[in-house]
């Protein structure tokens, strides 16, 4: 099926700002993709220039939460084609949070032709620098205009694009991690599993202390026994212990994350052993007083492989690996960032480049 | 301090229904209240006529969750006078969810004046029927643009009305409630405790699913041993055991309700045992395969007491005092809604008669 998208461009240009100088999610690219949805369809698919959304002061994303995002980026890759990264998974994602927030699916169809034909639009806007790219916000809210708890029967799903600078502009260097052990991300049985606004909302007074004691993310740990580890601030979390690269198993209060399973990918095709388990910050504790734990990174779409230094509570302080980059991190993003912009081959699938 | 409320009237007034086809929410007054946070100071505080809001796509509200709202109701009472119904209880409350989520406080003034000159703008759109209401909507989102978790640092507040028809116009008939036994709505060290987006948002799948099975809402168990009750659907839950009558006990993940303050004030003044503790939901089978529980009900500003007549799971179903409302129920119901209305003198301090 093929959706018909018109396409109302801009008379006006927004400013453009130099590569480094953007940042992350400061700036937004002159169009936006927009469609409607209500009584059983998507309607009205359309590609109009970026501006504000009208929307009545009794929408229930104003008031009962329905909102639900993903996180993706286009690159401006080898030949100067354009190359979006696992845009299938990203699909897949929003409509397993759709079903769970009980909003309409996006469908596949509409959601890569939006994609597709908003970021060639908008393909100017694509940086060229490594490390940069045109992050896209896939987002969807309810918008029927009612009070009392219930879903909505109308919503809006909209795509904005934000050009991002490099993320390493100032270095790839560890960042510290403060363990939360009072406040809860989410909990088994609700929406921890899917990029629901809620989750974030929910984090936002943990990771501002964490910053005011100069700490960059905080790592959450699990809602029932407050020991075990569940992510990173807005990243996935992976310890190399002696030579086994371990990650918390996704037990429905942990996001997948696109770039967690580019990890995994990586690490199974290089026949380094990596294991999907429970894992506690104590046993963490415990393997860096042994000696054995070598590497603690992140991953996530905005910083693709972030290492971390140092991991700290109220009673503890440990620095990893002298607070260098280890090895295996580095090699990662090296990897990922090389597949993305077609420096290397691409085994797993994972790039769609676009046909201009 | 006094804030400086400019009032725009409304050229188009709004289709107005009969008070007895009103329903819950449904319809909204001529006039909102809007008020806008930026650079640490609320400004341009105004009543306009009731219209959409415009709001950038990178506002935070749709994708990081900064949603907290308040519900309250102002009454035509003795002598056609305006009764607010505990406007400093949802002053405060706002006031505690803001700081959970990282938002500005809104002050008590300018929350007060608000409230205070809105009602009076639109004051011909408060029903006079038993039972009806002008619902306020005190509803505060983050607006800065930006993609990036962390508090936004602009916000609106605003306010919107909905005259509201009797709870119980098909007569006050007891509810059957589903105890949710796999989905959660939130954990201790999360956000259960305000009126967030966010927890509603966890809460639509569950009560979705109690609605197709034909029950009027789910009872919540907590997060971590699935166990002990927290509250039913949008309403906190009482059990009246013997002549005790049990509530749980505020532990963070439950919701402060002001409905349930009143119901524990009211029962204390009457000299009726009333405790706020931990109740599981087997110490409630329990009592009722002794004969035990008497009467279960819900309290919440909407329906103010609603009576329980059943609770079941996969594996349980029972009916509570016969599937009849309990004397303490009607009570209760009786004493709050004629304090509301001046009918009965109001030693709590609940109601604030504006002058007009």
């Amino acid at each position: 099926m093929k959706t018909t998208i018109s396409i109302e461009k801009t008379k006006s240009e927004r400013t453009r700002h130099p590569e480094d100088q953007l940042g992350f999610g400061k700036y937004f690219a002159d169009h936006m993709f927009i469609a409607e949805y209500s009584e059983g369809s998507w309607k009205e698919a359309r590609i109009v220039p970026y501006g504000p959304l009208s929307l009545d002061p009794g929408a229930s994303v104003f008031h009962y939460g329905q909102a639900l995002f993903e996180g993706m980026k286009a690159f401006r890759g080898q030949n100067d084609r354009i190359h979006l990264f696992r845009p299938d998974f990203h699909v897949r994602r929003l409509a397993h949070g759709a079903e769970k927030l009980c909003m309409p699916s996006v469908p596949a169809e509409l959601f890569t032709e939006a994609v597709e034909a908003l970021v060639k639009v908008d393909s100017s806007w694509i940086p060229k620098s490594e490390g940069s790219a045109l992050y896209l916000r896939p987002t969807l809210i309810g918008t029927e205009s009612f009070l009392g708890v219930r879903p909505s029967q109308k919503y809006l799903f909209f795509i904005i694009t934000s050009p991002v600078g490099p993320y390493y502009s100032e270095g790839f260097n560890p960042v510290k991690i403060w363990i939360e052990r009072s406040r809860v991300r989410a909990a088994v049985g609700g929406l921890g599993d899917i990029k629901a606004g809620a989750n974030y909302a929910a984090s936002l007074a943990a990771s501002t202390a964490a910053k005011k004691k100069d700490f960059a993310q905080v790592l959450w740990l699990d809602s029932m026994e407050r020991k075990y580890i569940e992510e990173v601030g807005t990243m996935n979390v992976f310890f190399k212990i002696n030579d086994e690269v371990i990650t918390p198993a996704l037990n429905g209060s942990i996001l997948a994350g696109a770039t967690r399973d580019c990890v995994i990918q990586l690490l199974k095709s290089w026949n380094i052993p990596v294991t999907e388990r429970k894992i506690s910050i104590d046993e963490v504790f415990d393997a860096h007083k042994t000696g054995q734990l070598k590497e603690v990174f992140g991953s996530g779409t905005a910083a693709v492989v972030s290492s971390v230094g140092e991991l700290a509570d109220q009673d503890h302080r440990i620095t990893i690996n002298n607070n260098q980059v280890g090895d295996l991190t580095k090699k990662l993003l090296n990897e990922i960032t090389s597949i993305q912009l077609g420096k290397k081959s691409d085994p797993f699938g994972w790039v769609k480049v676009l046909e201009s």
